[in-house]
């Protein structure tokens, strides 16, 4: 019988132990040991946010696996405490120190996995980064870290510095602590990299709705410490405030170093390069989770993409491949969910930025639907905005945001645009229907319908974004409102543009309206508008075009005014 | 100008009233009537069973669009209380009746839509059909009956004849009313066209922790009633029951005689035949909605599909072929979701047994796994039965049930078998993730991998079917329990064969167990199984498997008895 194949692992918190439990599975005789600087493994960290807020008291039911179960259950050796610090490429080793004794030693391996994660970008330069009650997010021990601040400090004004997942989830946590909360973010909105403009407003309304201040277009400069060496205030370029706890999200560097120093290949966006395999430019060691470059489904660019979704998968087709098998990792959709206090918001593929930033004509619809049967108890209204190629149709991404269900119509369309999906293919789903769960036609089924009514030319569409633009700009049209009195009253965009109309005295009124004038129609989701743009091409109108998304979808105040997110 | 084109519609439910939306978009000149023998339109049929339950409190949030809607929004004329008696073909007319005044008169038109639906399947042989008392459920006028019946009546026992999604969600919805509630059903189990055995189970105890008696098996023969003529007894051909409210629910037949006695072709399954864009036999008539056959897109197969999502697609392909565009409708995959009480139950695709009825050998998952992290507040165990074409990985459908977040993973398999994805593909989706909403693997996930670990011969496994039925044959194995003392303590398989052997003594013990022996593994979701398999395996053990979704996909009572779904 041949010598147990040894495979050693680099970093114990996904990755490495997905590929030690697989690898285990594939081949029960390998000799596996992960090593681990920290004290604890397989450490769920997304759910650190909730940690902090409460909703997950235990911070046992954070530690997903223990050494103990390694050893116990897989037969796969856990060293902690333990730091990798150089590989020894020829000799096939690791130079390991043990933290706790300072010793050193060389572990041999015939399949190395290098797992190391990232570590949360602070900026060199910003001052105070060291101050007492300054923290970052991604190990439990932060987590644990804050709340024992909160408990001991009683701090009573929170700033996150980055408006990203963890900086959204982490201002929530910390609202729900009793804290006052401002989130300081350097781009013009939440969640800058994941949403366009219109739909990151909604996650700016909801954290305005429920108490917390958003700093947009400011980039902090200093934290301010008092005598004590205690975070006291936060400057940024324009302003500064108080703040005596401070949550830096500002993102992760994937940990490269170890793999650099041992001339492993790095890639552009700074991440470990791998191929499909998993495998390194040294075919004998393997590369996973947060430290390395994926490959963009849609574009085929290289990006970093730090979830612990694709730490597993990474983990997995390392597991196999390290032991003889031959699987492979596609890449990712830069999908991504995130709770916002009572909002739900999702993404997938690439937003309309990001699609005519990588060269597309682009097609979109905003379409706001109920999440279920429009009479079922709970139901609520979600906006899905798909982005499609405007030539072929193709499914490039989509964004859901709204209070009801929102996760699955962004899973819906992971599936749908992993296998290239066009908008006919979406449109056609036979999607489970029933009352509790959703409305004969989903609103993927609308989006998707927009989308080819404005490619086959009968919708003829524009932004609010462009609306706003228009109305701001003094610019002569007519914003015809084909909503009911009862609605218009409520709320309306007050603007001299923009006139009542509802749509069942369209025909009847249609005289009143000059036939060259320049109109856009609205409603409250935009299917009105959308028929009252046809009925008037019906009746000779040749410069017409609807709202997309209408009152549910429109970002702004209701009273004109071009700066203001309310 | 040309004159304007007249579209006849004939029925007012979904598909009608679709078509005829959808027709005024595409052509604002067109002279669009509906023809309804009812006195409705637009009717949400699939909230009836919420009305009768409660959770819709108002009708008229069950009458989505009024006649009065189609006329002063759309501009199309409805005709309420109008039947269609006969389409003369070659004069391009529609003779129909006034119910109200019996007057005749002939309707012409340039393309007519048949939306005729389905009219509820009760047997002609069945004794007591028309007893007061008897009901079924298409209608709102059914619907209002039977909570009159309940207002007036006070009926203390109803039998629910057929287990069907209407059958269920009738018994749920007067359990909700306080009435003792019996579900007869001829095959041997719930939702028997839908699920297999075992996925039918969960639905199974869900109905019998809420107090609905089933009776399987059994076939109603009479509904005998007393001297006023009301139901007080149902009989089966084995038993007999009280029950003075009855609602059959036995599934719907087309209604395809308007179509037949016009010439039009009839398909084999029943319904009128129509192709890809939705046109019958005749070109200038199309068809759609419940009355019409469906390809289903896994076998290619014509099959009735009554589903108010599915009318309105059919609708809107009717909509733009009939105003001279051109779309079609690729077909079905038979998804149903069905809420029974606080159990979520979804289907799509072949079961497993429709998959080998078609041909294919198949390859299977039983995967439970927690609908959210594992720790986030409300997480819920649902199990994925997964089914795959064992030679090419493709998968052909799959069967989620639990009280967690079930329609989500439905759709996602919608979107993957519609666009011909393999198990390979379901399992590389960067599906969603963040503890709210997912764990880092989706229970999908996991589902493709077990059959990709089948496929690659690593996995090998039986099912709770096959291990119970060797359970009660007596045959000689051992059904290897290793899970913890204590989970064993709180519920195992009681039978000779089963003996708890923890994962974490396995490898320790392992010289207890003969190396010839037959094993079974088995533990709480089968991850630890599988383990264990291949632990074995590595020890030597020629012989194992271990049990697909072992205790939290076991049908049966813990106790072994063969005939008995606890």
């Amino acid at each position: 019988m041949d010598a147990p194949l040894r495979i050693l692992i680099v970093g114990g918190m996904a990755c490495g132990p997905k590929a030690a439990a697989r690898a285990r599975r594939c081949d029960p005789r390998a000799r596996i040991t992960i090593i681990e600087q920290g004290t604890t493994v397989s450490e769920g960290s997304c759910g650190l946010p909730y940690f902090i807020g409460g909703q997950v008291a235990n911070e046992n039911a954070l530690l997903i696996r223990t050494p103990r179960y390694f050893k116990d259950i897989m037969d796969v050796d856990v060293l902690t405490g333990t730091r990798a610090v150089s590989i020894n490429r020829s000799a096939h080793t690791v130079d390991v120190l043990d933290l706790k004794t300072n010793a050193t030693s060389a572990l041999p391996y015939d399949r190395l996995v290098l797992a190391t994660g990232a570590t949360p970008a602070v900026p060199g330069a910003l001052r105070g980064r060291d101050l007492k009650g300054v923290f970052t997010l991604t190990k439990l021990a932060d987590a644990k870290a804050i709340v024992s601040e909160i408990g001991h400090a009683s701090p009573k004004r929170a700033v996150v510095v980055g408006a990203g997942l963890i900086g959204l989830e982490a201002a929530e946590a910390l609202r729900q602590r009793g804290l006052e909360v401002t989130v300081v973010e350097a781009l013009d909105r939440v969640l800058p990299s994941l949403l366009d403009p219109e739909m990151a407003a909604y996650a700016e309304k909801e954290l305005a709705t429920n108490g917390v201040a958003l700093w947009l277009g400011q980039r902090i400069v200093a934290i301010l410490g008092d005598s004590d060496g205690h975070a006291r205030k936060v400057a940024t370029e324009k302003s500064e405030m108080e703040a005596d706890l401070v949550v830096l999200a500002l993102g992760a560097r994937p940990n490269v170093q170890l793999a650099r120093d041992a001339g492993l290949l790095i890639g552009a966006a700074g991440g470990i390069s791998v191929n499909e395999r998993m495998q390194t430019s040294d075919p004998c060691i393997y590369a996973g989770g947060d430290c390395v470059e994926n490959v963009h489904r849609v574009t085929g660019a290289k990006i970093l993409a730090p979830m612990g979704s694709t730490a597993n998968k990474h983990g997995r087709v390392i597991g196999t491949n390290a032991t003889g098998g031959n699987d492979t990792f596609p890449g990712v959709l830069g999908t991504a969910v995130v709770k916002v206090f009572d909002l739900n918001v999702a993404r997938v593929g690439l937003s309309e930025g990001e699609a005519r930033a990588a060269g597309h004509r682009t097609a979109i619809s905003l379409a706001p639907g109920f999440d279920r049967a429009s009479y079922y108890p709970g139901a609520q209204m979600i906006t899905v905005k798909l982005v499609a190629d405007a030539f072929s149709g193709r499914v490039l991404g989509g964004q859901i945001a709204g209070k009801g269900e929102v996760a699955r119509r962004a899973d819906v369309l992971v599936s749908a645009i992993s296998l290239g999906a066009s908008v006919d293919d979406v449109a056609d789903l036979d999607l489970a229907y029933s009352p509790p769960f959703n409305g004969p036609m989903d609103v993927l089924h609308h989006a998707a319908n927009v989308i080819r009514n404005k490619m086959s030319g009968r919708a003829k569409a524009v932004s609010p974004v462009e609306v706003n633009r228009r109305l701001c700009s003094g610019e002569e049209f007519i914003l015809l409102d084909v909503r009911s009195q009862a609605e218009w009253d409520e709320a309306h965009i007050d603007a001299s543009q923009c006139q009542l109309l509802p749509l069942n005295k369209l025909r009847e009124k249609v005289a009143s309206l000059p036939r060259d004038a320049k109109i856009v129609t609205m409603c409250k989701t935009s299917v009105r508008a959308y028929l009252a743009q046809r009925l008037l091409e019906g009746e000779g109108f040749t410069n017409v075009c609807f709202m997309d998304g209408s009152m549910t979808a429109w970002p702004y105040a209701v009273v004109c005014n071009a700066q203001e997110h309310s």
